[in-house]
């Protein structure tokens, strides 16, 4: 049995990017994973500039607080300056380019301005309230790199250098399939034996919080010839395939077959509660994913075990687990296989839903988060657990 | 001067959900906010149902391990079985209905089948392996309420129940302006004295994330009437409306009477670092916020103050900052203002990005979360501290 670090860390033996670079605006690279290094090819701030609105001099020009100093010039932000002439101040705003021949800024509540003369009540350091050239990035500086994904403030470090346009990587294309006879679509009537097919959206959710390109199959009917029709069709259009259902080894499960006779497939028993069975292989030369097919279980090994698999073939370069640190509310012996508890966050610490079933959809609704219970780790009210709030898993956010 | 919670209740005294539902289908429903609650109306599972692949019978059918059962029928998912004739048994499959008159699956591991008969060589207590009708939800439990955003497994739960659409709300407007003169786009050249505008680019991000529609206004030059005219086609198109830069009282700040003109405003002295000013009115009828003009102030202002306004305006009912527990791996002095300390978590804890100059957008983008630190909170080496990672802030995951 394969604990689900060897399991994650085999699929990511395997794993390569699988997509080109595509160049992307800058306004709409939220959630894309870069494609090249982001070098500045400026210095920020590109000049001194200051930090308070006040008034620009040149410390050594200062007498006292009752030598009125004559105002040369107005200095607004985005305007160019002249040199200080010697001897003057220059009224001065925040962001606007510190004159050549000053060195020090006086914010304006020390100074006392008349008509064009100024009064500084109250003088700072040498160099107080300039903001350097350069001493938020110089020129020259890697700031963001390959495999990292975009969020907000990544898009605004890339517009503050100037990039209107970066390098991203292709989205990922991943088929999803499911498999059943008894599955029929929201919307129609359930006849006696039928239930809705909830993985495909589960499945289709979670893919595109990922930043995915979900390609939809829907549902293969318990045909040998259906199920291979559709693992053909998913490979042709896809980067990555994968199915919930049918790779157990039950004589109704016809994913088994079809994935061999199009390519290969491996059954792993990987140590992971929910989640079996898991299957990994490929189809038509593209890599094959089959998923359990009780409904936890596929929410489940999708995010633990799939996650850092198709982050990597999406170009990703980080694509770890990091759990947070939480408080147990409940009680739980260790059992042999690392189980995946669906909890809620309280003001009193993690509180466990009641029914851990894999087939109980709604407990993973009910709540916000994993705790990682490890093999043979005894939960006790008020342990400290490894605890993975829903919120983390997203792209966005990483 | 208001407390950070202060000002953030005092946003949320006055929020009140500003736009419509509409119907939504369930596939396109990720991060859109449950405008229904969602009533489960059938039971799920919807019959009793085979937990394994194996034979179900009458459990007082059994006499010993050597006696064989006749099979009758053979019970796959999605099918209707007759009621179990009395004596035999049925082979069954997983998610398969069980039928009438069988009260016990038995696995087929502990069975031996012949061409029509079944010899069940271990019997499991009478009901095993069996999900009965409505264990997971009952026929008119409520599932997921208004004001609930839709994550992946929310979708998947509401397909299991078979609605195909949902009400949602609408996607509230959100209209962003910045202002000054020596702001330029990327992909311009930047002349002396100019800088490219990266706020624009931040707050467009984050606001997207948060999945709510974006009204991209650029830029207002610092003349009186650019902003008014701006500031009039945001309130018009928009449900709320967002500056940054502009609200402090240089004379250079124009947004300020722009907005007196048009409606009402208040400046807040809020405790907060980065963060100030910060202004909150409305522009002939709309909301309006006033970021400062930094690009850390307005990343954490718009994060830590702003979202929680903007997520009850998109009709959310939860909209709490939830930090997790961190370990800081640095001593730093509390101050009178709650600072949001830049930080980045590694193996030892979380570290603190050498310069913490609200003016220093990269150390946003260098790291994975904020610290808070309380008014007069000293941290020190290993101290346990509230930590926001960024993860967290994604709509999706909430």
């Amino acid at each position: 049995m394969l604990s689900v670090d060897e399991a994650i860390a085999a699929l990511l033996g395997d794993a390569r990017c699988l997509v080109g670079a595509e160049a992307c605006r800058l306004l709409d690279g939220l959630g894309r994973t870069l494609a090249q290094d982001l070098v500045a090819g400026l210095d920020v701030p590109p000049a001194d500039n200051s930090a308070m609105d006040g008034y620009a001099l040149r410390h050594a020009d200062w007498v006292d607080a009752n030598s009125p100093l004559r105002l040369s010039q107005r200095i607004t932000a985005g305007s160019s300056p002249a040199p200080l002439t010697e001897g003057t101040a220059a009224r001065i705003f925040t962001g606007a380019e510190v004159p050549t021949g000053a060195d020090t800024v006086v914010m304006q509540e020390h100074c006392e301005a008349g008509q064009d003369v100024v009064q500084i009540r109250q003088i700072p350091a040498p160099g107080a309230n300039i903001r350097r050239r350069g001493q938020d990035i110089e020129r020259g500086q890697r700031v963001l790199s390959a495999g990292q994904p975009l969020r907000a403030q990544d898009l605004g470090l890339a517009a503050s250098l100037g990039f209107a346009t970066v390098s991203v990587y292709r989205r990922l294309k991943v088929a999803i399939l499911s498999t059943g006879d008894e599955l029929i679509e929201p919307g129609e009537p359930a006849a006696p034996g039928q239930i809705y097919n909830s993985n495909r959206f589960t499945m289709h959710g979670q893919l595109s919080a990922w930043g995915f390109e979900v390609v939809d199959l829907g549902v293969a009917r318990d045909r040998p010839e259906v199920v291979r029709d559709k693992l053909k069709q998913a490979a042709e259009q896809a980067d990555v395939v994968i199915t919930s259902g049918g790779v157990s080894v039950g004589e109704e499960d016809h994913v088994k077959g079809a994935v061999e006779a199009l390519g290969a497939l491996d059954l792993w028993r990987i140590a992971i509660k929910p989640g079996k069975p898991f299957a990994f292989g490929q189809v038509l030369g593209k890599p094959f994913i089959g998923l359990p097919g009780n409904p936890v279980s596929v929410f489940v090994t999708l995010l633990v075990v799939a996650r850092p698999y198709l982050l990597a073939c999406q170009g990703l370069a980080d694509h770890k687990l990091r759990p947070v640190t939480g408080k147990a509310c409940f009680t739980k012996k260790g059992s042999p296989r690392e189980d995946y508890l669906r909890v809620r966050s309280t003001a009193n610490g993690l509180e466990l839903f009641p029914n851990q079933s894999s087939g109980v959809l709604f407990s993973t609704s009910w709540g916000d988060g994993l705790v990682q219970q490890r093999i043979g780790q005894d939960i006790h009210e008020g342990s400290s657990v490894n605890y993975l709030p829903y919120a983390m898993f997203s792209q966005l956010g990483r």
